[in-house]
């Protein structure tokens, strides 16, 4: 029997936010890597026989260096297992996908991607808040907080972030918040720009704390530090951070 | 009875790539308002007696305008029908949510978001590229080539566009990509950085072109013109090509 791997997006928490397709995969499966960022509950809709291998990253470190899980990947696929390697989100987005689908087509493995909604499209439907709008966010712009070190990478194009006609979602921010924040305003972003910090968005532990950017960093402290958190920052935010002040006032 | 609305993305095409909670939505829904983008087989996962309504756009205009659907929202969930508001990819990125939310808020109508792959993330997946990579791309930007009034927008952040370390994805380029790659070109960005042109990608149907930016525009021609197209930017389109310039020669 010939193996297959197959990369799985798991969406952003809530199970029912996989795909039909990723479901079916998981079905399918009779091996699973699987991230810690895959919310509870989804590896259920696996089969009880399949194999559950956890890979992930644990405080923002891997517990399993890249190298080795692609060569799990590989290895397993060898052995005729129809591997599926579940990412958190979507594995096209900052999900380290070209690693693994490099290493599979370098070994003549056959890989497949089923894509997922990814942490951004949670939040902001969680939220009821359109990540684009006519006229005032007529671009989106997804960047990680966390660079290969977990610092700030030191490449970010900073005028890009500061634009106020763009919608701006930071993934794995909880460490640098601070330090992206100060960096933005330096670079032109409004200190008022209404922001959102939603944390397990999708899940039922959801909490979100919302205000002008410049107190965002502050506010991310009163968050559960155990759950994943996206930042979004823009003025389609306007209306839940109006809703937010009311509530404090 | 009362009624509600549900804002429900149908994904880039494959009805596969439909949520688990799309689906449901759709089995529950006793109307349907769908739009044009959304991919053939999927109003068949609905009941067969839920009125489906065609209001989407054709040949880039609305066949109905904004805010007669939204006041069909409205009425049809004051009547008490559990509405379904279908859109392809995903609402709350260039599908204009923000307006049907406001309307339904506004009247008091219970509105919930069910988010859905977009565009981008479907012809991510369909290629086999990661949008995002470690060190070389660690922004991903989604930007529309098409205005309110069918034209380039006036406002883009071109020196955003230009920068090397993001990817950046062009939702309807169709009419004003040759325009777009002009004003990206001389606001920095390299003429042969790697492009594709994805036409109705995750379906059956799906057809590419690739090749360096400075080009693409002359490609996207050769793409059957009733297909709804996505244009790739970015270094991490580098080997899908560089494979296309082998076939080529």
């Amino acid at each position: 029997a010939r193996g297959r791997v197959v990369l799985v997006g798991a969406g952003p928490g809530d199970p029912d936010l996989l795909t039909l397709k990723a479901a079916r995969a998981l079905r399918e499966a009779t091996v699973i890597l699987y991230d810690d960022l895959v919310g509870p509950g989804i590896l259920d809709l696996a089969r009880r026989e399949a194999r559950r291998i956890a890979v992930g990253k644990r405080g923002h470190r891997l517990s399993c260096p890249q190298s080795e899980i692609s060569a799990r990947l590989v290895a397993f696929a060898r052995a005729g297992e129809h591997v599926v390697r579940l990412k958190g989100g979507d594995p096209m987005i900052f999900g380290r996908a070209a690693e693994e689908i490099d290493a599979c087509r370098a070994a003549g493995i056959a890989v497949e991607i089923v894509p997922g909604i990814s942490a951004a499209q949670g939040a902001a439907a969680a939220l009821g808040v359109s990540l684009t709008e006519r006229e005032t966010a007529r671009r989106v712009q997804f960047v990680t907080g966390h660079g290969a070190d977990g610092r700030l990478p030191g490449d970010v194009d900073w005028r890009a972030i500061a634009d106020p006609g763009a919608t701006t979602v930071v993934y794995m921010p909880r460490r640098t918040l601070a330090a992206f924040v100060e960096r933005a305003i330096a670079a032109g972003l409004d200190p008022a720009t209404p922001a959102a910090a939603v944390a397990a968005a999708t899940r039922p532990d959801q909490a979100e704390v919302c205000g002008p950017i410049a107190g965002l960093p502050g506010l991310l402290r009163t968050l559960d530090p155990a759950l994943p958190v996206t930042v979004m920052i823009g003025h389609v935010l306007r209306d839940v951070a109006a809703a937010e002040a009311r509530k404090a006032a």
